[in-house]
């Protein structure tokens, strides 16, 4: 029995090295941006039964993963509050370092709030160029202004 | 005697509410992006000496505050290792809940490497939308592949 | 020179003590609630031009000062990541004990996403009680869903 | 032979799923709010003998966790000290920024004590707002009052 | 000016080894244990305004710190989560030690509760003992149980 | 085969559900207090052979359980450095706020030295009390003085 | 099923031991330096098809666990942020007590910016010293310079 | 009065900077390397007292600030357990990632033992490179071995 | 398979409590102190293949154990970096408490460097006292001067 | 004014290096170890008056300073939980690795109990050793056996 959905990312992560596939392929059939479905198969989105019914077919899990894949999960990724893994300590570190900066920006542009993390969106495109080949991020996210009241 | 870059933020901060400055103006100034500029300011990136004179005089900073912007920073800008403003935490989240994703896709497209934070560049935008403006930013980082030897 | 916010909120603890004033008092001449009031004046929330200069009257703060709390802060009040003051950590052992379960509940309501702590209120008031007052909070977050794209 | 309580709730989570339960199906086939009886089975309150075997026919359990049931658990249900799912987080965020306001106000109406997490009950509702739905959160705490001795 | 509790416990200690005081003769001035008032002079508990002022003149404390002794102070007296200092570690090694039996024999007696840290009295005595004498403590704190709801 | 004390431990804690037994039960076929008792069978105390064989025949033990019952524990009962569990954090946060009290009063009265919790006993009782019964508990260790050398 | 990357360290580990292999002779049968490889076999490199082959005979892996060998793998080799082992507390000690001299000699030569831990070679040599043999270490890492924009 | 050598280093990185000095010429001047004589300028190493006389005249330094400097310092040159900066954290991810591999390469060649961080020498220079120059560091530490006794 | 050092230190200790084992009777039979070989069959130091040998005898180890004893271990033999047992914290206590002592001695003795961890021997012994036996402990290390290059 | 024993450390620091005193003869001025001396006047242990005065003397403290000498100080020497400063971190790290070893032969010799950090000394001593000299440290401490009751 499984019980808790960590279990069905770890079944999803054992049939994609067997099988061979893509994370693009795989949204690419449930119709969604390869970042959102990736996030969801990763055990950080919840799918719709539709979705979910794609995925198990993508990685052949039982009827048991696939209702699991509709449960919200406990989300975060990372196994350490500071990233040891280089390619995401580089954003923990783009955080630490230009952390003050963006906030100094957003507030100067848009007045004390946030930018949401919920309604949001990603983008990860590779640019090409002659000087080496760029990895180019969007993140869009809605301002969310802190009123008084 | 200044002992310490972070003593010359504090100066740059004070100076910046008594004058009522913005971090656009000064960056325009200085004639580079204003992420760079504030980060700049805000003791992480280091001013060439013709810079850090345009940023003395922005602030009325002292010449030995001048040749401190000059000097290379400890970086990193934030006081804890999980950041508790709420501005800065959306991001910390990002990272932990997209963060296991983005490794995924990146080296799907790219291969074992990571994204660099240093040949990095960071644009801010505020992006008009009728359901509430949104936070708009590009993140762009050189691919660097890890090879064997 | 002042060059952090935390600074303006030593200043005003200290007047509020010496002139022995209430926060729902400072409150009813901002002519807000007493919890965002006394927030902004903890250093959490941003002031507007009129409100600081109304809360700069009640403690006796200087010009500076008064910038200063127009100034969006550093947010967080707390010293330690797990409070150790008793009143405070009770409404840690809430999340703690409670957590799972206000996430199950919201997310059987809602489906996935959260309640918002920006766009937020918060009413504490005292319940008669024969068997002793009590403390009862009403806490109005705004819920938002997380989307698939 | 089950030894903690915590094996109890990975099968009350693994039946929920399965059998596609409702928390408040559940509480309601208890006869308590949601909100305890979720807290409950999610291993942070004891049942009595007719609540727990309430429980186990729903979740069809066997009579040893039904046993475990009426056993006083460990309570904390986070598995970090700052949790990092994004919904319970925004609540240790409330804590980290209204923290000392709560402190503040509290003892501004009640002086020296805290709101009990005890005697203490919590009621979340969806509250229909035309700009978007709210979570609407009761919290009733009695005061507890620090007595000099 | 004073802005922190904390301050006129510093002032209350360097008066105290200047003076040659002893905790017990302050606490018969105050007319209360030696336990609650010695908790009060080192920032954790709140002095009325006839308390303060026998504490004031005990110490010979100016007004504003005998004004911030009424005043509820953020509380938890130890720098570090686990006490380096040897006596008083001997005190979280206890409840290390001991915290599960303790758990354990006080739901046996009294079901699911706590036993409160806030009604609450402590009376520590030297108890003679011709193999040595001991320190003998008396805690009494008020069971709180959980109810359903 | 056992290799840890803390598997005889869990042994004990799913017998005693199964079999419904009362710690104050077992400890008076074992003979010695319920607080030291409850302690050995949690992991924390040593038996000697004739008590471990007590306990064994009380919670259905192995040979080998028996003979494990005998080995001096590694110490330590709770999961994390600061405790999670309502019950269990009251005692902790009495060494927080009262930390320095007892450190303060035990001095007075003996000198530098500390309260010994190895010559150490404790006795948990109930008092009754019209307006809610208390726990009452008496600590009793022998002081130890450092000597100068 | 193989899920996870540290499996498949877990059977090269028990089978070098078991088989009584070298690095160094594993190296040579990659074609590769003997860091890199053993760095690979640990979990912290990316073999390509051909070198995973390799390995998979050396070791005796099963396709799927050579298959997982080309899967970048989530790096960080240490159990824990301070490492507890004395040959790798060395290292971490350097880097505490250097660390600043480090910083400051590569900026006075290169500016600001910094050495790569990814473009990055390692060679371990025994350098035979009649006072004792030395062990010495040559790291080569592209130096990234900070660019403003 | 100066109680703390690091008060020293700071002295000596505020005359650095209002002088323009280079840790090269420094390094010369006292006679030694400059990775050596950089570290005891930041707290880490002891000089003699002719070394302290010539580091004295460089920096400006006080009779007393150069009598500190031939005192053993308390070691350890940065201000968290993981750094920030992203120059040194680059060589913590080197020891998270090789950490192991280093390990087994030095006990393969050596056998039970460490690389001496006492008996060390670092020697950090440029390597001209038409891809772009490289940072070539040689770390050389004593062997010493594990004795069974 | 065996994949892990520790895998053999419970082997050795579900042995060593069966058959009723002492760690001197295995010295002896090892023919070295009983502090090295119980440092070595607690997963500490590393036995030659004779010593491996003997050992296995002692606790019917299998090859493949015996094969583990000779690979050098990861060391660190506590589970968390504050000890929770109460005999190994009083070790951490002395650390603690004398730690500035012992370094301010050795350094006014020999200079500036250490007392070797690795070329060490630790004996301990009872020693008979009228007022209660003590434990008599020598640590030998060898003084390792840091040197100037 | 003084208001923690601290700054007489630093005091103490302070006239040590200005004056070039050495321990050993502060030690015999006050006619005891160089250990507990040392410890004193680092603030781990407390002076009798006498002993205050001579340490009053060779470091010319004031008389509040010689008051404060003679106040049982809050202990503990060390400024983070694991120690960076190299000499003090092999002392930690033996405990880290013989930890296990210590508590195992202890047992095996006394039984259930603990070695004493209170009823406790300390001698260093050099040793000559033709092939480099040694630090021999002999500790004793009272054995505290743990007793049922």
């Amino acid at each position: 029995m499984i019980s808790d959905r960590s279990e069905v990312t770890r079944m999803i992560l054992a049939a994609k090295v067997s099988k061979g596939l893509k994370w693009a392929d795989v949204a690419e059939k449930v119709g969604l941006s390869k970042e959102w479905v990736t996030a969801g198969c990763l055990g950080q989105m919840t799918f719709s039964k539709a979705q979910a019914e794609v995925v198990g077919v993508c990685f052949d899990l039982s009827d048991e993963a696939v209702a699991w894949l509709q449960i919200v999960p406990y989300k975060g990724s990372l196994p350490t509050a500071v990233p040891t893994d280089p390619l995401i300590y580089r954003w923990y570190e783009i955080v630490s370092v230009y952390g003050s900066t963006i906030k100094e920006l957003i507030h100067e542009e848009f007045g004390d709030g946030i930018m949401s993390a919920i309604d949001f969106s990603m983008d990860i495109q590779r640019e090409p160029d002659p000087k080496g080949d760029r990895v180019n991020v969007v993140l869009s996210g809605k301002f969310l202004p802190y009123k008084s009241y």
